[in-house]
Protein backbone atom coordinates (compact mmCIF):
# COMPACT_ATOMS: atom_id res chain seq x y z
CA UNK A 1 0.00 0.00 0.00
CA UNK A 2 1.17 3.04 -0.99
CA UNK A 3 0.21 6.58 -0.59
CA UNK A 4 0.49 8.08 -4.21
CA UNK A 5 -2.71 7.18 -5.72
CA UNK A 6 -1.81 3.54 -7.99
CA UNK A 7 -4.19 5.22 -10.71
CA UNK A 8 -1.90 8.70 -11.15
CA UNK A 9 1.07 6.68 -11.39
CA UNK A 10 -0.12 4.70 -14.17
CA UNK A 11 -1.32 8.11 -15.78
CA UNK A 12 2.52 9.31 -16.04
CA UNK A 13 3.81 5.80 -17.25
CA UNK A 14 1.41 5.83 -19.90
CA UNK A 15 2.34 9.17 -20.98
CA UNK A 16 5.75 8.12 -20.67
CA UNK A 17 5.24 5.50 -23.44
CA UNK A 18 4.04 2.39 -21.42
CA UNK A 19 1.65 0.24 -23.48
CA UNK A 20 0.42 -1.72 -20.17
CA UNK A 21 1.70 -1.85 -16.72
CA UNK A 22 1.27 -5.04 -14.21
CA UNK A 23 -0.39 -4.32 -10.87
CA UNK A 24 2.43 -5.28 -8.71
CA UNK A 25 4.82 -2.98 -11.50
CA UNK A 26 2.37 -0.01 -10.84
CA UNK A 27 2.96 -0.61 -7.32
CA UNK A 28 6.54 -0.77 -7.27
CA UNK A 29 6.55 2.26 -9.40
CA UNK A 30 5.31 4.03 -6.69
CA UNK A 31 6.59 3.04 -3.77
CA UNK A 32 10.05 3.83 -5.43
CA UNK A 33 8.48 7.18 -6.49
CA UNK A 34 8.02 7.87 -2.48
CA UNK A 35 11.41 6.32 -1.54
CA UNK A 36 12.26 8.87 -3.74
CA UNK A 37 9.99 11.99 -2.30
CA UNK A 38 11.22 10.75 1.18
CA UNK A 39 15.00 11.41 0.23
CA UNK A 40 14.49 14.59 -1.14
CA UNK A 41 12.67 15.71 1.70
CA UNK A 42 15.01 14.21 4.20
CA UNK A 43 18.02 16.56 2.44
CA UNK A 44 15.83 19.28 1.76
CA UNK A 45 14.60 19.29 5.71
CA UNK A 46 18.17 19.52 6.37
CA UNK A 47 19.12 22.38 4.11
CA UNK A 48 16.17 24.15 5.35
CA UNK A 49 17.57 23.93 9.15
CA UNK A 50 20.82 24.91 7.94
CA UNK A 51 19.08 28.11 6.45
CA UNK A 52 17.54 28.82 10.15
CA UNK A 53 14.35 28.09 8.50
CA UNK A 54 11.53 25.44 9.89
CA UNK A 55 9.92 25.76 6.14
CA UNK A 56 11.20 23.83 3.54
CA UNK A 57 10.78 26.39 0.03
CA UNK A 58 11.61 25.66 -3.21
CA UNK A 59 15.32 26.41 -3.08
CA UNK A 60 15.88 23.86 -0.62
CA UNK A 61 14.30 21.11 -2.83
CA UNK A 62 16.65 22.41 -5.44
CA UNK A 63 19.89 22.09 -4.07
CA UNK A 64 18.62 18.89 -2.63
CA UNK A 65 18.00 17.24 -6.08
CA UNK A 66 21.09 18.90 -7.52
CA UNK A 67 23.03 17.05 -4.85
CA UNK A 68 21.80 12.93 -5.88
CA UNK B 1 0.28 21.12 -12.43
CA UNK B 2 0.90 17.70 -11.91
CA UNK B 3 -0.67 14.06 -12.23
CA UNK B 4 0.33 13.56 -8.28
CA UNK B 5 -2.26 14.80 -5.72
CA UNK B 6 -0.38 17.52 -3.78
CA UNK B 7 -1.83 16.28 -0.55
CA UNK B 8 -0.24 12.79 -0.63
CA UNK B 9 2.97 14.42 -1.40
CA UNK B 10 3.12 16.71 1.63
CA UNK B 11 1.65 13.59 3.70
CA UNK B 12 5.18 11.51 2.70
CA UNK B 13 7.05 15.14 2.88
CA UNK B 14 6.06 14.85 6.56
CA UNK B 15 6.48 11.14 7.36
CA UNK B 16 9.98 11.91 6.63
CA UNK B 17 10.51 14.49 8.69
CA UNK B 18 9.55 17.77 7.18
CA UNK B 19 8.00 20.60 9.77
CA UNK B 20 6.37 22.56 7.26
CA UNK B 21 6.34 22.72 3.32
CA UNK B 22 6.16 25.49 1.43
CA UNK B 23 3.28 25.43 -1.93
CA UNK B 24 5.76 25.88 -4.09
CA UNK B 25 8.49 22.93 -3.02
CA UNK B 26 5.46 21.18 -2.41
CA UNK B 27 4.75 21.35 -6.35
CA UNK B 28 8.75 20.87 -7.22
CA UNK B 29 8.43 17.84 -5.35
CA UNK B 30 5.01 16.10 -7.16
CA UNK B 31 7.16 17.61 -10.78
CA UNK B 32 10.16 15.96 -9.47
CA UNK B 33 8.49 12.79 -8.61
CA UNK B 34 6.78 12.69 -11.79
CA UNK B 35 10.13 13.51 -13.93
CA UNK B 36 11.34 10.04 -11.39
CA UNK B 37 8.37 8.23 -12.50
CA UNK B 38 9.17 8.70 -16.59
CA UNK B 39 12.58 8.07 -16.40
CA UNK B 40 11.87 4.80 -14.86
CA UNK B 41 8.75 4.17 -16.47
CA UNK B 42 10.90 4.53 -20.04
CA UNK B 43 13.52 2.40 -18.98
CA UNK B 44 11.32 -0.31 -17.92
CA UNK B 45 9.38 0.04 -21.00
CA UNK B 46 12.64 -1.10 -23.05
CA UNK B 47 13.28 -3.47 -20.91
CA UNK B 48 10.09 -4.83 -21.30
CA UNK B 49 10.21 -4.56 -25.17
CA UNK B 50 13.75 -6.05 -25.04
CA UNK B 51 12.32 -9.38 -23.81
CA UNK B 52 9.37 -8.96 -25.99
CA UNK B 53 6.59 -7.90 -23.75
CA UNK B 54 4.27 -5.40 -24.36
CA UNK B 55 3.04 -5.39 -20.25
CA UNK B 56 5.94 -3.90 -18.16
CA UNK B 57 6.73 -6.04 -15.08
CA UNK B 58 7.89 -5.91 -11.44
CA UNK B 59 11.21 -7.13 -12.73
CA UNK B 60 11.44 -4.43 -15.52
CA UNK B 61 11.17 -1.85 -13.31
CA UNK B 62 13.96 -3.68 -10.57
CA UNK B 63 16.45 -3.50 -13.37
CA UNK B 64 15.42 -0.10 -14.43
CA UNK B 65 15.86 1.67 -11.32
CA UNK B 66 19.29 -0.52 -10.45
CA UNK B 67 20.66 0.93 -14.00
CA UNK B 68 20.24 4.75 -12.28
Amino acid sequence: MTDLPIAAVIRIAKANGAERVGADAAELIAKKAEEFIGQLTRDAEKLASHAGRKTIKEEDIEMAFKKN
